[in-house]
């Protein structure tokens, strides 16, 4: 059955993150046929992915489901992997074998852990960038000190009780710092048998300061901030490898580690080789002023794995994903109703912020830079209502909040790697 | 260095249930060493699992960590997989090789989900006693949903869109009830391509009447509230086979559905045959008055492992491992102390109830019974006081039974599943 009207024009959204969610919400209602693919069914609020790892703050608080975001009209969920984009043909297959075709495309499936190519690290260290990933770093973390807690041989316990940090941007310094409190909390309450002089956090960074892209004056604060919490810093220094027990850096002694976290780049997912157009720094794809692949003015860019032809500056963070994605939607609509363009996209600088531990932050906004109490406060009722914003309940914001203050909501769950045998033995016969 | 006192006598408690914590309470401050192990390091209030599989509660909510319950005098914790209980040496050997030794040992292991030694149905079968199984549960019953809303083929979508539930104890109703519900309500709103009319939940039952051990009215109450809400019961039938594909019966046409929930049964675990004692119904073990193995009156067993061996009736229910636990608790103290045992143990019956959706329960309290909101508001009342009873925040718990009642806290998050290439491509060079 054909009906009479002609067919809506087909709008494929690939990723429903900051970016994809906006262009999803921004298309609703225009005579469009939205579909949304991502392979998970929620969206994530990112920028507090290490609570999650350290334990601070339930999963499920920063993951709202797609459905619920995209109740508009004519506006679909897609749950599938891409496996491919066909830009000539217009179409894009899914991993599972389906093949959706559209008229336009937005290409917003952001960027992945950048391991730099080296297989070993990519097997062994602990990477936050995802919510399942995150997960299994704070089971990993607590298995950790379950380790240490009997652990008889000296060095080996010093292993467990070692945690290294990759990356001092702004996801290792926020997590460094959050890890440190929270050991320093919660050891002497919850594990006794292990001494808190013995846990070492340190924090590797191949720059000589911290926080790129911050003014001078807050990097150091922030690294005086978490030495003064004691994590220790080594500035100036790149790893080179990890097997798991050891990390090798170009200077200094190799560390005797069981836990790796990575936070030291991302990058595109390889999958952007493929389609034969200009790549920028990182993988990103090379667009226009309007967010447009210059070969194919139908398909948008947005969010982390846009980069500007022209050369603006874009940084990979959430405003530029919203202000990319509404001006993308905004132009589609424009070629779609045959209207004149807007003006060019000028990306718009809300400033930075950092949060180092509980009660300071770093914050630039303009000219103004400052740290400290009134700094963390921002942080906070910022994040507070971006999380409202992407759909998720007040009630658990205000707990979530009270319970940052107060420390006492410490999610330590370890899942899966304490039993690997216990799903075998359910499936023997019983006696 | 050994200390000057003698050493105090040790009580290793395997496994952190109702009874295992109940224990472990009991036991600190009386001059002993008391090690609990289990292979998670949370307890489970189980009673509520069936929410967290249909997604109605977070996970975090009802595991509470085993640490934090247990900062008592000379009480320790123990992560690890108990691999084999040696009587005669008075030890215990972990998963990972550790050898544990006792002079009071505490078997409150519990029970694990009785697939009656059928294999495939074990491998091909959900099961929603352990918190990852019913967080899994959760992801599977989701992904169904995705699947079923792009499955061209009607056959298929049918058998995505059937959920089949085997076991019409409370476990199995309870759940039911819950997921005709849940789907009720979440389908209409968020997933709009798939139409209500073709979802179907059948629970099959062995027996002629649900909910065994309740009285006849209440049995028939809950079938007719369970058909109301929609789900389509098949009374004094046995599922024989399932291959991921088709449920087969001892009686009726086989079923096509990817989902078989299994609540049929419960067993001890296989490891339970080697102790050489004497094992009852469901290879629980037998104990005396007193909840200890006659052949060795230092070892206690309480909870759903426990069965008498005068033959009294225990039911495998949180207030029977309460007050076995707190039983033995005392019997183990007397001996210590070398003081008279108290008398022996008599299970008090507080009653029992069964939940069956939102606002209706069955309720049996010594002679009376009753169903309806009173029955529900009761079930309500009492979960929650027992779950701030387990360590949790009272703040969650309102949080969650206000949820319960608008019915707007789902969790949906398909975990794993939907992208198993992911982490390979992680570890891929980038280019």
């Amino acid at each position: 059955m054909r009906p009479k009207t002609p067919m809506p024009e087909r709008v494929l959204i690939l990723g429903g993150g900051f970016a994809g969610r906006t262009a999803a919400a921004a298309l609703a209602g225009h005579g469009l046929d939205v579909t949304l693919v991502d392979q998970h069914n929620y969206h994530l609020f990112q920028p507090l992915l290490y609570q999650v790892a350290t334990g601070e703050l339930l999963g499920e608080v920063i993951a709202t489901p797609l459905r619920r975001l995209l109740q508009r009209p004519s506006t679909r969920f897609r749950l599938g992997e891409v496996a491919s984009i066909h830009l000539a043909e217009r179409s894009v297959d899914l991993a599972n074998g389906d093949s959706l075709s559209y008229d336009y495309l937005f290409i917003t499936l952001g960027t992945q852990t950048n391991f730099f190519g080296n297989a070993s690290i990519a097997r062994h260290a602990l990477d936050i960038k995802g919510l399942e990933a995150a997960e299994a770093a704070r089971s990993h973390l607590f298995q950790a000190l379950e380790h240490a807690s009997h652990c008889q041989d000296a060095a080996e316990q010093a292993a467990w009780l070692r945690f290294v940090i990759a990356g001092g941007g702004a996801a290792g310094v926020e997590f460094g710092a959050a890890l440190q409190e929270t050991l320093r909390e919660m050891l002497p309450r919850e594990y006794p048998e292990l001494p808190l002089s013995r846990v070492q956090v340190i924090l590797i960074h191949g720059a000589e300061a911290l926080l790129p892209g911050f003014a001078s004056a807050l990097q150091q604060h922030a690294a005086r901030r978490l030495q003064r919490l004691g994590v220790e810093l080594r500035l100036g220094t790149h790893v080179k490898s990890y097997d798991g027990r050891l990390v090798v850096c170009d200077s200094g002694e190799p560390i005797a580690t069981h836990t790796l976290v990575w936070t030291a780049g991302v990058t595109a997912a390889p999958m952007m080789g493929d389609l034969e157009v200009e790549q920028g720094h990182g993988g990103r794809l090379l667009v226009d002023a309007h967010l447009r692949l210059e070969t194919h003015p139908e398909v948008f860019v947005a969010g982390d794995l846009a980069i500007s032809r022209a050369g603006s500056s874009w940084p990979q963070v959430a405003p530029f994903a919203l202000q990319s994605a509404r001006h993308a939607a905004a132009v589609l609509l424009a070629q779609h109703q045959r209207q004149p363009l807007p003006p060019p996209f000028s990306y718009q600088d809300p400033g930075s912020m950092a949060v180092l531990g509980r009660l300071d932050a770093v914050c630039q906004i303009r000219r103004w830079r400052w740290h400290g109490f009134s700094a963390w406060l921002l942080w906070l009722l910022l994040h507070i209502y971006r999380i409202i914003g992407t759909g998720n309940r007040l009630r658990t914001l205000l707990d979530w909040s009270s319970d940052y203050l107060r420390r006492n909501a410490a999610v330590q769950l370890i899942r899966g790697s304490a039993s690997p045998t216990q799903a075998a033995q359910n499936a023997e016969p019983p006696r």
